[in-house]
């Protein structure tokens, strides 16, 4: 039973340390497929297809819609987002670990959608003032967007309850060991419908 | 926040290897208290008072109950068996999880009196035939024990579905890592009151 894939949600605010978290962790943490999201926006300098998202025109992207090939999608600024469903059934099917790292209505969505085998963390720096120095200490954002995310984070930390894991990242050691038992954990956590048929073959072996 | 204590509970069949792997995980999960239950059962030969049990007479264990001193109690066959709070907000307070090996029933008495703080887990042979085979290569149950374990063990995985986590010890060392995860996981489980108090201070630091 154990050797199923699982879903992992993770969230927090960009600056939170998640990518370093992930990247440490990686080795620790079995088979697992980081889920790539799809997007109608440009991708900036640097961002490959594939890589950073899967990048696609909005015709496309409504067809995926229509066909329901979107496991959660949404629209921000005009532009949309969202995780397809054949990859992370393909990755489960080979009992590896889905990694999401989306935001708080993105967890709601594919809670509502996956139910009881998702497991969720948010990732938070120790307080908003850490954040914003750590923002500017990073250097890569302007003003305004360095304002604009601390504004997203002060929203997304109202969400703190509706996660199944809280790690506090005040030291990037800790909060890596503590990403690693939870992506572990979280393979123990079979659906419903797995522990029924389990019992019915355990009570008959 | 994390580094506060969290509440562990480990149930599954007599046989399920439960001993052997907090035995091994031990030393890789931290400060823990394993909580030690009271009951007015005699003492068996080479049981110690405050090593199996606590054992007291019946007359201590009602004035105890009285007293609002157990987390949960029940009367099995004529004895009682319970859990006293005191050690257990005690190792709490110090950041220890505290770890229960308890049944069924007993974890739903737990989940309902310290809510969401509870991580459970059920651990569990692979088949019900390999829990009587487990038995008897044992030794130490006569045949009316065994018949009476596997009855218990029958009714006890009808609540798989009521576990955040479910372990199938088919290898002790894969059983083993896997509940050292979950044990290192159920430290990032604050209190709702926590998160919220957490929630208030990040905003205003």
């Amino acid at each position: 039973m154990q050797s199923n894939g699982a879903i992992l949600v993770l969230s927090g605010p960009s600056g939170a340390g998640k990518s370093t978290v992930i990247e440490r962790a990686a080795p620790h943490i079995g088979a697992f497929y980081f889920s790539i999201s799809t997007t109608t926006r440009q991708p900036r300098a640097g961002e490959l297809h594939g890589r950073e998202y899967y990048f696609v025109d909005k015709a496309r992207f409504e067809a995926g819609i229509e066909a329901g090939e979107f496991l959660e999608y949404a629209e921000v600024h005009g532009n949309y987002y969202g995780t397809s469903l054949a990859p992370v059934k393909e990755a489960l099917e080979a009992g590896k670990l889905v990694i999401f790292d989306i935001d708080v209505q993105g967890h709601r969505l594919v809670r509502e959608r996956l139910g009881e085998i998702v497991t969720s963390v948010f990732i938070t720096p120790p307080s908003i003032g850490v954040l914003e120095a750590r923002l500017r200490a990073r250097g890569s954002d302007d003003e305004q967007t360095i304002a604009k995310r601390l504004q997203n984070a002060a929203e997304e930390i109202t969400a703190l309850e509706e996660y199944d894991f809280v790690i506090v990242n005040d030291d990037i050691d800790a909060a890596t060991n503590a990403f690693i038992a939870v992506a572990n954990a979280s393979r123990y956590r079979p659906s419903y419908e797995k522990r029924a048929a389990f019992r019915e073959q355990w009570l008959h072996n």
